[in-house]
């Protein structure tokens, strides 16, 4: 889990209410909120297809609760995978996949045991990454739609507001309070924007980069052990998706 | 067809003219309806060849109609052929294309059946799914202007009501409604853009997305027919294009 | 001639003449004209070559008078030319090429009647086409440019505007007219980016693009006839080029 | 150590207070401080994973502290190197690695030295220079993210006290110091941004390339010698890296 | 000498002073000049190493000053150098260098006549462009970044300046004159970037991409030359760089 988001979320937010402070009533109104989340919400319906924006909150817990990846446990994992297979041959690799193994560890080094050609496996593992590359990125879209058409129907919910406000301004002491409410629909459609779906999808993005890493480290991983490296060329080949300061002791050269 | 984008745009207007409930006859200026309206359509005339601009209804259309591709069925369809060729020759394949076959497919495995140079085959589908995106590029691309000139009209129209309201203050009393009338046109640009023509320019490109990834898995799976591909390698080529939980029982490594 | 260029300028500011009415005289401002188109066009000077700015009304006259590209006609040409190249032997064609050829396909048949080497003329005609390309950009470039730099000449004329009026607001009765004067070059330089140089850009860049496509349609026809394919092949490699609305009946397969 | 970023950061403030003269008082307030600074913080703990943010004094601390690169001198001694191999046999270098050598010359030499396959070499420094630059680029993001959100919130601070003071219009002379006080958080956010963050962001993404081509040097006379270069061909590959002006004496050619 | 440039530069600031007329002293604001080209120089110092920042203003003087490269010239010496060398053997081409003679075609040649391996000059001069692309990237980045901070300093002045007169509101007829003030800092720092700095790196991109392509036509040119190309060849080779108007009367195919 990913305490970093929660913090950042419920944090900013506790600022925001402090700043507000005894003002809060004034912060208020519904009509605001239903044009600027129902206006944003409705508008990435119109963007992109129904399932996606139905899954909305799955992609938002998603920044919450992504479980970071392991590199170097891959790795050695991949460089264990390497010595069985130099010392075993690659068939005794079989017994060494388990449940816990990361399954695409295991789809690769099935290929791998079931002798399937080497540009085959190279290439379905390579489309498998770009197929992933390509759901997250779908799934941060949603995140971005809503960052860029919030502020987009605050913009709109303060014009409208400004034109009823202006319309009627036979009592000079209704203006505050009516420009007041009018920038309601903008602080929050830059609330939305700024401090949950921008941030999110930075988030995501991050996070996508981390996940497509790992699925690249053992990409390499599963090739070199299938080309039969010496378990000390897969640590190198390996180390070089690690910072310098998570790398095995192994390494010299 | 497409509920969500109908849906979205349906239920963005009923939320912006509730939001303005009964100060609506203050929000109609057919003025400022004509040159924001007016000035975005002229101003994509100038931007792009008139046949483009006349079918703007068509491409708005085809964004609430448009049939999604199921990616699923279409790669089940090419095992099967897959496992037809590899049984029966590739020439039998020649009976199995019928009206109700994908055209893309009937292409392909029509030049596979005649012999054609697998290159040849290749670099043709290829070029078919280049100039298809270019296509739905030009499309989306009407959409993409009216979205850029809307707002633009939009300020264009506030700035003049602003020159003619600051021209004649003559009368104080009359520069509120005055302001209003100037803010409408903003007002239009903005909803123009962010209501309507900018998702559906997001929406077109999803299924432009959408209908390419299902002419590149066409492609993947009349090569590999054509190479006489064993029907389970084929389905393990075509599986990279399915989300995990779309694919089929057979793939296990 | 493109009509629709024409009809979209002048169509526009049309539209902006009835928007104004009859406070057109309060929208003439001498020195407002010279400060946004002065300082937009002496900037472009700083930006671009000489020889560029004063070639800038051939490049706005290009957007009205391009001619359209014949792509269905072109292919028609090339395929007419393989079946008498494949018939009659490379060396008929010198015949066939008149004053009426595009003086691109002359130049490709000609290189390949002279037996010129393949891989040259490929990287001969795809370098004649990268230039062309070149060429394409650097017009678009100072229509691209009057587009970024008027609105900023706009913004500098309102800013000198705003100070002179706010300097001397001894008179409250004249910030009215002052401030109305200070906007007029915002106005202006709206209108000319967004209702002329950027529009203009765009249909350029359509044209270049179309422009584009007609020569690469040739290159990969004179690649075709020089290496003696069937006509139906050159056919089928040049309709990927077209529409599939405006293919030729001979494609079947 | 890099005077430059610490002069530019001093002076830009320096600058600042001096404007300021002596209204300091009114440009301090504790709450606007907090949510801009505080806001911007807690969002970018939203965007990125806790390491990284907690990270950030580091990567300042980096921009003012970094040595630049003496590629001049990683020339020569790439030279000498080669100058030895020739004479001595590429094993010779061995001696010549000490504690003063460049860490990346000395892994490149030492697979060199332990006869590493050539294109391992150079696969595996190249993707150590990848490495580095993503972790440069992981460095620089948070940066650029502190520039992005510090104006956000320096927006949603002067919303949030502009609505408050609208609410509150009774007393028309405070409308001016309420004002003031919103603006507030404006000015912080765009002195985050502008005179903190983004060139601070710059000045990474300067040394990154710095640093890269450094690297990328390296690589090519480390891969120069293991092939047996004359010394005098590695002193022109090498030299490209260098200005014209940096270049040493030997090339003539 | 690019006279475009400086009549650019004058024009605008002799266009701009007339706008202002006699209202100059109202213009002059020392304060502002310093906060406004201070600032932005000072931030700029942070963002690049100092040696770069103290450059500044050879790179606005070379954007004056540059000679434009005459490529018809170029490609006809290489068309001469060409038939030399075909003539008399590559050999002979030494006694035709000489101090006039492009020193990046002296480079070339040599190499060609020291028998350099034809790779490895096409590396070694290909690598050459590189690097200078990059240098004169470098340079057009400090003006980028005047351009990107001048305004940015313009408008913390303008806020400073602004909540210093909205904290002392006692005396009215103070306002006009202090929100005068206040506008100048976004003013200067608009015409800054948009008038010098800007332009300044339009001009030098202009420049470098001139120079980059005349060095690629010798590139090309020289490679020709080593290889043995028939003159005409060459002549064909280099034709594509140069517009069609100024090519040689020799090419017909």
């Amino acid at each position: 889990m990913d305490i970093a988001t929660l913090v950042g979320l419920i944090g900013t937010f506790t600022l925001i209410l402090i700043a507000i402070g005894s003002n809060l009533p004034g912060f208020i109104d519904p009509a605001s909120v239903v044009i600027v989340i129902g206006g944003a919400t409705l508008t990435v319906m119109t963007s992109m297809p129904l399932g996606r924006v139905l899954g909305l909150h799955k992609v938002v817990m998603k920044s919450v609760f992504t479980q970071s990846n392991d590199l170097k446990g891959l790795a050695s994992k991949l460089v264990e995978f390497a010595t069985v297979a130099r010392r075993d041959g690659i068939l005794a690799l079989e017994n060494h996949i388990d449940d816990d193994t990361d399954p695409f560890i295991s789809t690769g080094v099935r290929m791998a045991v079931d002798g399937t050609d080497p540009q085959l496996i190279e290439k379905l593992l390579f489309a498998e990454i770009e197929s992933l590359a390509d759901r997250h990125k779908n799934g941060k879209a949603i995140c971005d739609l809503m960052g860029k058409y919030a502020p987009a129907f605050g913009m709109i919910g303060t014009l409208i507001g400004l034109v009823i406000m202006l319309s009627n301004m036979s009592d000079p002491s209704a203006i505050g309070p009516g420009m007041a409410v009018a920038l309601l629909t903008t602080l929050y459609g830059a609330v939305m924007a700024n401090a949950i779906f921008l941030p999110i999808a930075d988030k995501l993005a991050y996070y996508s980069k981390e996940e497509l890493k790992a699925r690249m480290l053992i990409l390499q991983g599963v090739m070199a052990i299938q080309s039969g490296d010496n378990p000390r060329i897969v640590e190198q080949k390996l180390n070089v998706f690690l910072a310098p300061s998570e790398r095995g002791g192994h390494e010299e050269a």
